[in-house]
This record gives C-alpha cells, sequence and structure tokens, in this order.
C-alpha cells in the first residue's frame, strides 16, 4: 500500500524464497567468490555470441533460482524481468525459454530493484503466488552497444566502469522461509546535466540520493534503522560525489553502513575495473549472492538496496542529450528484525 | 487480486479518470481523426531529430492527460511507461520533464497494455491514488532503428506494416468519474520461428490468441461477454492468421466483435500503410482515443484491448534468432456494465 509520495509498505512482507546468481570469471576474482552460486570460467559460455552468452546466463539464474524454491517453474506465475541490452532481449529471450508470463521493464542497472518492487508488490496484492524478477549483463554486450567493442581495444579514462558479466534471480512468494521485503521507493529522473558516458557514477549519485531521501521522507525514520543502506553501481568516482551530496544536506547517513555493490563485487584496487563495477547484473549478483548470505547469517537484519540506473542511449547521447538517472530502492530484512 | 493462472481482477475497479492522444499526419488522414485530441500536421514536430519528436509526443499527451483529469502532475505519484526505442529512450526522457517517479517497461507494442495492467495494479491495491499509463511510437524512428532510415527510400513487401506516429497516456485512478479497469492477463512468449521482420503481424497473431483464450480460461467466461475484442496491431496479414487460429481451436469468438486496433487506426485500403498499422502508439490512440469515446457513447460498454508485441531487435535479427511475441489483455468497461 502506498506510504507517503512514492514508497510502498507491503503488508504482507512477500518472503524471497529462494534466488540464484551466475557470475562471469572477473566477478570470480572478486573478493564475493564464495557468495554465487556458478562462476563461469570463460565469458562466452560457449556459446556463438555475447548475446547469446547474456541471455544464457539469464537462464541459469532463473532455473536455479526455481529449483532452490522447491517448486516448478509452471507455478511461477509472472516473471518480472531486464536488463541493459536494445529490446532487452536477454530477458525475453530467457522468458521465451521459460514460458512464464512475462512482463518487460527496463531501468537500466536500476532495474534489479524495479522488478524486485513490481514482483513484491505484485506478490503483496494477492496478484501472484510466486513471481521471479531476474536481471542479468554481460561486460561484452554493454562494451559493444554502449561503447567500443572489447575486440576493438579502446582505453577508458579512470571514471569509467566494469560492467559486470552476471545474472541474479529471485522468487517472491506469499509464504515460506526467508528474508522479507518490506517496502519500497521508487524514483524520479534527476538530471545534473552531466553528458560523459564515461562517467555514469557521477550522473547517478544525485538520483540515488534523490530516492534515499525520499524513502526516509515517505516512511518518517532514520538511516540508522537499517544495518546497511547499499546502492547499486555507483563506484568509486559516484559513491563519494554521493557522500558529499548527503553532507551537503546535512542527511545522516552513517558511513560504515553506507555501501556500494559496484565497490564490492571487484577488488577495485587490484582488478582492472577502473571506478568500480556496474551494469544490472552488478547490483542483482551482489544482492542475491552475497546480502542475502549476509541476512541468513544474521551479519545484517535490515537492508536498503538502492539500485541506481543512468536511461541513456547511445542515440541520445550522440544527438547531445544529458543523461537521465533514476534509482529504486527496496528493503529486505529477516523476519521479525523490525518487531 | 489473482484470478486462475496469469490474470488479476481488480476488485476496486480503478477509473481512467482521463486520457490523452497526440498523433501525426497519417494518423489525422485516417478515420479516427476526430478521435484524437491533436493532430500534428508536420511529423517532426520542429524538433531537430525524430527522436526529439517522439518525445515531445509523449510529454504532450502526458501533460494534457494530466490536465483532463484536473489535477496536477504532482499529483500522479507514479508514471509506468515504455516505447519502442533502444533504452527506451522517449518515455525516459518524457519522465525527466514531468519529474514523476516513473516505471520504465518494455513491451514492444504491448507496451500499451502491459503499462496500463500495470498502472492499474498499483492503483487497485492501494499503491497509489493516480498513476499514469503512457507509450508512444513515431514512424521514422522506429523505421530507421528497426529497419531502414526512411529516406533511404526502401522499399517494403505488403506484409510489412506502417509505424503509427503517435502517444497516448492515461490517468488511473481509484476514485472518480470514467470507464473502470476490470481485469488483465499478462501473456507468455509465444515463438512460432516466424524469423521476417517485414512480417510482424504472422509473428504475433499466435501470441494474441494465447493470451485471449488464457483470458476466458482464467475467468471461465465467454467472448460473448464482451462487445469488443481488439488486438494491438496485427494489421491484415495477422489478424487473418488470428481468425484461422480461433477456428482451428474451436474457439467462439464472433468475428464482427473482434477487431484490430492496426485496421483501424488507417484505411488501409487508400492509405499506403502495406498490411496495416502498428507500433506501440498504434493500440495506445486507438483505445484512449477511439474506444473510450465509445465507451462513453455507449457504443460499447465493456471491451477487451489485446496489445501485440514483437519482442526481436536488429541484433537478434542479424544474429538469426526467430521473434519472441507477446499480449497483454486489459479489460475496460463502463461502470456497472457487469452489473
Amino acid at each position: 500500500m502506498l506510504q507517503g509520495h512514492q514508497s510502498w509498505r507491503f503488508k504482507n512482507n512477500p518472503v524471497i524464497l529462494s534466488a540464484a546468481t551466475i557470475v562471469g570469471p572477473d566477478e570470480g576474482e572478486g573478493p564475493l567468490v564464495n557468495d554465487f552460486d556458478i562462476v563461469h570460467g570463460d565469458m562466452s559460455l560457449e556459446q556463438k555470441s555475447w548475446e547469446k552468452a547474456e541471455k544464457m546466463l539469464m537462464e541459469e539464474a532463473a532455473k536455479l533460482a526455481v529449483k532452490k524454491a522447491g517448486i516448478t517453474k509452471e507455478q511461477v506465475q509472472f516473471y518480472v524481468g531486464g536488463d541493459l541490452m536494445n529490446q532487452i532481449i536477454s530477458n525475453s529471450f530467457a522468458a521465451r525459454t521459460l514460458s512464464i508470463p512475462y512482463l518487460g521493464v527496463f531501468g537500466a542497472c536500476s532495474t534489479s530493484m524495479e522488478s524486485l518492487a513490481l514482483a513484491s508488490l505484485i506478490v503483496d496484492s494477492g496478484s501472484a503466488r510466486y513471481a521471479m524478477a531476474g536481471t542479468c549483463s554481460h561486460n561484452c554486450t554493454a562494451e559493444k552497444q554502449f561503447r567500443y567493442p572489447t575486440e576493438y581495444g579502446s582505453q577508458k579514462p579512470p571514471t569509467a566502469q566494469y560492467t559486470v558479466t552476471g545474472a541474479g534471480a529471485a522468487i517472491v512468494a506469499a509464504k515460506g522461509d526467508g528474508p522479507v521485503i518490506t517496502r519500497a521507493t521508487i524514483g524520479r529522473i534527476v538530471d545534473m546535466g552531466i553528458k560523459d558516458p564515461f562517467n555514469m557514477g557521477a550522473a547517478m549519485a544525485p538520483a540515488a540520493v534523490d530516492t534515499i531521501q525520499a524513502h526516509f521522507r515517505d516512511f518518517g525514520t532514520k538511516p540508522s534503522e537499517y544495518d546497511l543502506i547499499v546502492t547499486g553501481d555507483l563506484a568509486t568516482v559516484g559513491y563519494n560525489i554521493a557522500n558529499e551530496l548527503f553532507d551537503k544536506h546535512g542527511f545522516p547517513i552513517n558511513q560504515t553502513t553506507f555501501k556500494d555493490c559496484g565497490l564490492m563485487v571487484y577488488d577495485v584496487d587490484k582488478q582492472s575495473v577502473q571506478s568500480g563495477g556496474s551494469g544490472c547484473g552488478c547490483s542483482a549478483v551482489v544482492t542475491y549472492g552475497h546480502l542475502l548470505k549476509q541476512l541468513a547469517k544474521g551479519e545484517y537484519n535490515k537492508i536498503l538496496v538502492v539500485a541506481t540506473g543512468a536511461l541513456l542511449s547511445p542515440l541520445s547521447f550522440q544527438q547531445g542529450e544529458s543523461i537521465p538517472c533514476i534509482a529504486h530502492a527496496v528493503a529486505i530484512e529477516n523476519k521479525g528484525a523490525s518487531a
């Protein structure tokens, strides 16, 4: 149900019954390697194109999430999914394979939480017993589509980000064991006029800050309520800008509980990932892989995941447009954490 | 709430408080000209690019729908929108202008009813007082992106379809005067192996039939319950195939109450539109322009709009993939029609 202006409180507390994450070799060399279900050693997944490899990542994550939930794919009533590809083909083709009624969504890298928020709304409102949220990205498909094909060997500035090769899927259910989804805040578009597609973090940071502040305004609560507030893929540049904006606004966020998935998925100092990770897959594999395990261990009891997205297209960039950005937030907590 | 396997029954009957449609010159020469709010005489809308013109169509439709609803855009809590452009830039950039919390969706031409179904779910579940559904397409942006730039002068086979230049937006509200949204059925992806992007109607027809049959299975009712069942953009080729499939399945649909927006928006015999209209804007302007007026006049009391989408990308086509298709259905009726 509605909370404040742009947020939802899920009064029936839909459960994340299961989740699955599949990643590529670079993510397998990062610090979260043990939190992923499958780490592929080859970015091609033995497919003929990068796009087919990305689709396969999504299919594997979806199938494994269904299996881990102990249900059949026929029991999953709605699949809410999207990705960075033109016409979100990775998810549409995966939805063809899965044959689950499908709602395609697009919020660039914010798609991970957009899809989870909508799947939660569907289940919370009694409109499904089981819904799946899924998203993915692939480093080579994203480079090819948004910048230059990897094979071209173009150099990048240090503000650039490295698209995660990975897919994450979660089964949201009306009942069952698992962490619960309690809140969501849907973001507005914020565009500060940045036009450099090699500096997405700077473009996205104000959108993340806008959504986080809206979340606390709508719920009338404070950041200290959460054990962790984690943005999707601001990486080094965007994360620092977000902190500066919070300081400037006098917003009481504690830097030790404010993190960024783009800085968690890689060892930014050692791996060649420029400013850090990005892509729909970034927040998806960190949330569904690492963070859910931390919740299960009791390391965290209540977290807010704020996935960030840069909604540009290569064409809008070529036509001189700046980069509209958005962020969507979803709160996940252990049962009873708010009791 | 859930009805059957893949459908929703909106128990609070959200209202379409207002709607607005903006079209281009070709649509202005069609038989529905008097049903549109604004008919532009120039496809460029005096913008520097076709893409900027498409964005402007969407902004005009959204602003006019808000105005007609007698509310402010600040009262609209969620904007559910999408289009055919890569990274759905028309809607994302319109959402930047409007500054309404934004949920980007993509279902190719089925986006019109995907967005309306989700906006209805949001309002019906008490998650918003006002939500907007919007979608658009532009003939020249679609030709340029999916096939050849119009300026290239390439010839088309008669099975091809002509993308509608138009935008439609609807304000869905918890209360107020207007037709109500009572049901939705979310489609599965159906792919019969067709690979020809100049024959989308044939590719989409089986998806339309699948969703229509699912709708009646889920609600345990018959096509005769509706005064009109209208598909999104099958056009001549697809419409005939859909009729053949219904015949083959022994499905009791009455041909006089089964229509297609792609055949309604143009005079297919007189205008140079090949098989008929297509694009997200097609079902949007026919539904929000023409059909809502027919409901208001009492010509219809209860209709089912089944928007159809071909989820290919130019890249998936180039890589030899067939065309995955989908259809989403939304039932709109005059208050008391089902009493």
